[in-house]
């Protein structure tokens, strides 16, 4: 099934004991459905508390034999607001919404208003300092291809193997309502990768950083050269990629 | 003062006992910054629950001299992150914020997808039914120019004369979010009259109702022939005129 929800009210997807999670909210609703057998969902990614989703996936084990279009109607009825499901399919039994996962895209939405937008408040990180387009543009350059990425990486990742591949790193500014939108697209993302990415493509965006600084700070292959990891709320898993 | 402010949270604009109210919180404020001494502000209109505003204008009077500028920080420094102020200014005596305004303009927002949109349902109307917009314009359009609202107003509406001037009645689709925006820009609006109005212009959209069913209402001069009131959170208080 392919989800979306607002994270603002949400302890991350991960279910987690006296906490609202969206894994725990959809397994509650799915236990509700099959009165009593437990259900497990897994994921596609484990988003942290805070941060949003327009296209996770979701796969699970169903007891009893139910339509798909049937199961999408039933947990947009039991589920609360700020959780939509899209699409439901039923899939071969070898299916694995994270371990079969070719890629994903994220974006990170900015407020660079000199006052935080109270309407994109949830939605963007603030960061009221004046921004270069150009210098953005060419730090997320450096980002793009195959890197180890360990500088980028919390030092809490378990994951070995810190190379990975960003087939876009862009920005582009929402008409609208003046956010910097950045898109990543990838084949896989440390933790927090993303939100330390921008934190410190934001420190050269507003002139704190030399733009040679992310080549450098990606051979460094040290968490502590690059910048902070910026807020969750200005995240959203954006498309997870199956062949 | 101009200001914004996302409704979700506020019992309104108008003070009342024991709720959290716009009016309420701005005056909090300015009677920590004056020690005490009791401010009382004036708004250019009183949202209602739930309705947004995005340029908001408030006038009052302040017991001690201080810079515009100072105002506007020490107001956005002392408010909750629910209410933005953008500007500030030092006005004539004579200056009112509710009497002197020569009009305004408000939009209203419609979430038309299937499944509600969890990233616009605070800010947005659900109508998840098929909608023409060449209908739907000429609905609008019917509205346009100097009429007797009474078949849109509330009720409750205090006001005995129910004319006012509608200078623009539009809809337009946000590229991005895919919301319907409707604009309403008049010399004034009667209370609940945007509400009523998009409540009868979606039927008018959906197929419910034939479009020359606006002018038989304008004349009926009674509310009930009209649709319902859609809504609040889709309102937004856009802007204020002044000579």
């Amino acid at each position: 099934m392919k989800l979306a929800y607002d994270g603002t009210h949400f302890s991350g997807f991960q279910v987690q004991p006296n906490k609202r999670t969206v894994q725990g909210e959809i397994e509650k609703a799915l236990n509700t459905m099959s009165k009593g057998s437990f259900v497990r969902i897994k994921g596609a990614g484990r988003t942290d508390a805070g941060v949003h989703a327009r296209g996770q996936v979701i796969h699970f084990d169903y007891p009893k034999a139910i339509p798909a279009d049937g199961m999408l109607r039933a947990l947009n009825a039991l589920s609360s607001e700020d959780i939509v499901f899209y699409t439901s399919d039923i899939v071969d039994d070898r299916f694995h919404s994270q371990y079969l996962a070719k890629g994903k895209t994220y974006q990170y939405r900015v407020d660079n208003h000199k006052l935080e937008d109270p309407f994109t408040r949830l939605y963007a990180h603030h960061h009221p300092f004046k921004m270069d387009l150009e210098r953005t543009k060419q730090a997320l350059n450096y980002l793009e291809g195959t890197h180890d990425f360990t500088s980028f990486a919390s030092a809490q990742s378990d994951k070995e193997d810190k190379t990975r591949t960003i087939y876009e790193a862009s920005v582009m500014i929402d008409e609208r309502t003046e956010e910097w939108v950045f898109t990543f697209r990838g084949n896989g993302f440390l933790y927090n990768m993303i939100r330390i990415i921008v934190g410190t493509v934001l420190q050269v965006a507003d002139g704190r950083r030399p733009v040679e600084d992310i080549p450098k700070i990606l051979k460094a292959k040290d968490r502590t050269v690059a910048g902070p990891t910026v807020a969750p709320k200005g995240l959203c898993m954006m498309e997870v990629y199956y062949d």
